[in-house]
């Protein structure tokens, strides 16, 4: 098969990566998607560097199997401590979600003072923090993890006193350093938008790397002529490594459209 | 090795299950133990029955390689979902903590009305439920899932204005329902205990299973004679799949005491 032929692969660690499925469908609307969710050992975001990496490499060697032209990975966590390793061990092309959405969050500030928000792995990375500097050295950048967000989401609890309490709680300190933007460094966050947003006041711009990524995947794959020729439908294809019922159901409103076939994959 | 002087095994998802071993250490001072917990797969509760079979098998599996003369389930909602399925394919004793705890409650409600928390796996099972009817049918039994408790505990928000709100939001029914006895369903719930109480008020006591299970796995020990008969220190060995050092710093608030080795293990 053609390269140009070929699927783009997604993996997450879960349901949250149809955040950045949803942008890339409206962006390559004719790109065939491989998506896989490690809903089995979700979340990423608790745990060690070690054990991101070694499940990346895993979600990796998974995806290959379909020959796929190009690999995004849509969980930030991931993004954050496995992407240069994964670079070093494979040829296939590997975006990640960090430098699309410290990008977006350069463009926007304007006062040079951003926020980034996200799981304990990913803040301890410090990696949007050091794209950040490296992007513009005169920003400062505010981080704090969100532990409490992931369940939050996954309780169906974006709204009410609890949510907002929560926020409050977590985004005192960002507001206090006077932010004007913050980049929502959990594929899981845009659902808590509106209860942020709040938290913040209107002043402050809430950035999702989920856009900025699919544009940067556009470019990489018409660099490399392999954007996709046919006008067709194209093919969708879901895994997961827990129950696929569960996540068809869920997953319906981080994609905003019903997920037909979703398959379940045994890594053993 | 004659079999009383064998160890015993327990496992659980996480961290959790130290508060069982901290009362089999009480219980049974002189017994060495092997604890496995699964950090790198960690939470089990919002997973499918499937998975949590197919983990717990994985997870006796490794015990057995430790000449285990029995094993304990210290997970709420791996004993919910995989016991029958273990006993079915292993041959060494294994106890959960479902029928200890059950038995505790019914021996503590007076007014004939038991409420259990647990998380969404557990509670969707209907164990306890089921259990408690078995051993008494007039006892009405009120189930909650509480899946942001153990984020909670993780996050170390163990009182507070937040964790008292949500505890209030989750235990409303049950207080409306007038129990007086609640099991605590999951091994992190008995570090919540005070903010709960609070949520109930004081005539409702609560339940921990690990006591209870602790002298079940004494009776099967000396029905069986095979309690340790030496007076030694015993040893006590510690295996996770993901960072040792995590597990060993977060575990003292579970198991009461300092944590020496903590050995890593990769399932693949």
């Amino acid at each position: 098969m053609a390269t140009h032929a070929k699927p783009i692969g997604v993996f997450d660690s879960g349901i949250g990566g149809l955040t950045v499925v949803k942008a890339l469908m409206r962006e390559l609307p004719h790109e065939p998607i491989v998506y896989f969710g490690d809903t089995a050992r979700v979340p990423y975001g608790s745990k060690s560097k070690s054990t991101i990496v070694r499940f990346s490499m895993e979600n990796v060697e998974f995806l290959l199997r379909f020959g796929v032209k190009a690999i995004i990975i849509a969980c930030n966590t991931s993004s954050s401590w496995a992407l240069p390793t994964l670079r070093r061990y494979f040829k296939v092309p590997i975006v990640g979600v960090i430098r699309p959405g410290s990008r977006a969050a350069v463009q926007q500030t304007t006062a040079k003072r951003v926020g980034v928000i996200g799981t304990e792995a990913t803040i301890r990375s410090r990696a949007y923090e050091l794209e950040i500097k490296r992007l513009d050295a005169s920003i400062a950048v505010f981080s704090q993890s969100c532990p409490l967000f992931v369940p939050l989401v996954e309780s169906g609890w974006l709204n009410g006193a609890i949510s907002a309490q929560i926020a409050r709680t977590y985004l005192a300190p960002l507001k206090r350093h006077r932010i004007d933007a913050l980049i929502l460094g959990c594929t899981h966050y845009p659902l808590l938008a509106p209860v942020i947003q709040r938290a913040l006041g209107p002043s402050v711009t809430l950035v999702d790397s989920a856009t900025q990524t699919a544009a940067e995947v556009k470019g990489l794959l018409a660099w490399h002529e392999w954007l996709q020729g046919s006008r067709q439908r194209p093919r969708y294809r879901f895994f997961v490594t827990d129950e696929p019922d569960h996540f068809a159901r869920l997953g319906q409103q981080f994609l905003g459209q019903a997920i037909r076939s979703v398959e379940r994959v045994n890594y053993r």
